[in-house]
């Protein structure tokens, strides 16, 4: 049982978790990467005050240990709900449940559906997660369309499983692929089929395939807590950072634009130093 | 002409003003003290992300060095008022007057009238202002209290006025002070005087002065601006750090509480972009 438990390991996400750890809660952060996927491409970052000309991976690599230092807890793991139950919170991740007394979201800028069909054929052979519905696809061929390197693992996973496992990254990088993983070289133009997935088309080609996973750097936040009161597509907040749910905080850019870094450092802040003062209401 | 000024060179100030000529905005930042007098006397700072164990003097010298770096403006003055006019506003100073089209408080922590017999007596031989009012205490006794070493040169300027002139610092350091002007090492209790300031109770014994000069940190936002929202005594803001004012946006403690750097930053950013983007549509 954590008295904090902070989802998103983004600038918002480690700065709250070291001002919470700074007031002496117990903290878990986690995080479906271990480096921010916004930072992770970043060139100079001219706006950080006090940081001129930091590096991207630096900035993220430096809030990252001065968060453990000050001993905040981190694991590696995605968020796909979270409940109240009567002692706060009941966090579950794909592969581990969490407990804590109050919840801070720093899950980043809201992703939405992009892909033309994809709306359309959700749970018709497109999927969110490998772990969750690889096994429908044993022996048939599927896609992963990821935007961060964690989809890499997916591929590997859905590999075990599957007949043919096609990766199509939405990042830039090195893509550690295992045999038997075909990378395409493309850009993911729209999913199509008759009431079932039925092929991917890509500049780089048609695939047929019978699943494609897409991998992308976090859920939308009202499907991680239904009920979560939203504004313009990001999570309504007030000025204390707190939701319309009591003891479920939010920070950085899933509270809205603009999408930066100190904004979001800021918010961390803000919605810790709330969090703790939650905490002592109780 | 400028097309945004900052009050305030603290880390909320700082922080507007690079972001504002990151975004290539003509910037004026005009501050009381170079260096913020919150953080000169910080020890170690734990929580601003990316610095840990910085010291309060060495993080604002290097928001201060980033800002001049980005090409931020900076001027010693201090503001008094701010009107509204055709262009945008008009920011006096005590020496100078400053034009702008959107204007960023940042001015701090709300300073509070604190001592007894203060409010009844301002203004009959209570001043804020030695360079305003010195001259009305000509060959007579007074005293300076202040919270910050600007008030070391208010000092300095009344001793060429002033018979006599006590200087109670509040605040730690090596205290600036020429000949004619004498240390009162205590604490400043209560202001006394039927109908006129007579003298200064302190724990270091009784003062008769005709005149006592307070130096804040800074003026009551209301008074610079008439017309200001307040909640709470602190300056209302909406989540873009607009006030009640169109182009007269706010920034960091004087915002409201927790009264922490990053919070501090961090709205000093969404602050300049907000201005940034009430400039373009204007």
């Amino acid at each position: 049982m954590y008295d904090l438990l902070v989802v998103g390991g983004g600038p918002a996400g480690l700065s709250a978790a070291l001002n919470a750890r700074r007031r002496n809660k117990k903290v878990l952060l986690v995080a479906k990467e271990t480096i921010s996927s916004k930072l992770r491409p970043a060139g100079r970052i001219e706006n950080y005050p006090g940081l001129p000309g930091v590096s991207g991976p630096e900035l993220a690599e430096r809030f990252r240990e001065h968060a453990v230092a000050a001993g905040v807890e981190i694991k590696k793991e995605e968020v796909i709900n979270i409940q109240p139950q009567e002692s706060g919170f009941f966090v579950m991740g794909k592969n581990e449940g969490f407990e804590a007394a109050a919840v801070i979201l720093a899950t980043g800028a809201p992703q939405k559906a992009t892909l033309p069909g994809e709306v359309e054929l959700a749970g018709r052979g497109v999927s969110y997660c490998a772990t969750c519905d690889g096994m429908f696809f044993r022996g048939r061929d599927v896609m992963v369309i990821s935007q961060l390197p964690a989809g890499e693992e997916e591929a590997a996973f859905l590999a075990g499983i599957c007949r043919k496992v096609y990766y199509l990254p939405e990042y830039k990088g090195e893509y550690n692929l295992p045999p038997g993983v075909e990378l395409v070289n493309g850009k993911a133009l729209r999913l199509e089929g008759e009431g079932q997935l039925e092929r991917v088309v890509t500049t780089a080609g048609e695939y047929k395939v019978a699943g494609v996973f897409l991998e992308r750097a976090g859920l939308p936040p009202e499907q991680l807590y239904p009920g979560l009161a939203m504004a313009d597509e990001a999570i309504q907040v007030d000025r204390r950072m707190a939701t319309n749910i009591p003891g479920l905080f939010a920070a950085g850019d899933c509270t809205g634009r603009p999408w930066q870094i100190a904004k979001a450092v800021g918010e961390g802040q803000v919605a810790a130093l709330s969090a703790v003062q939650y905490l002592a209401e109780r």
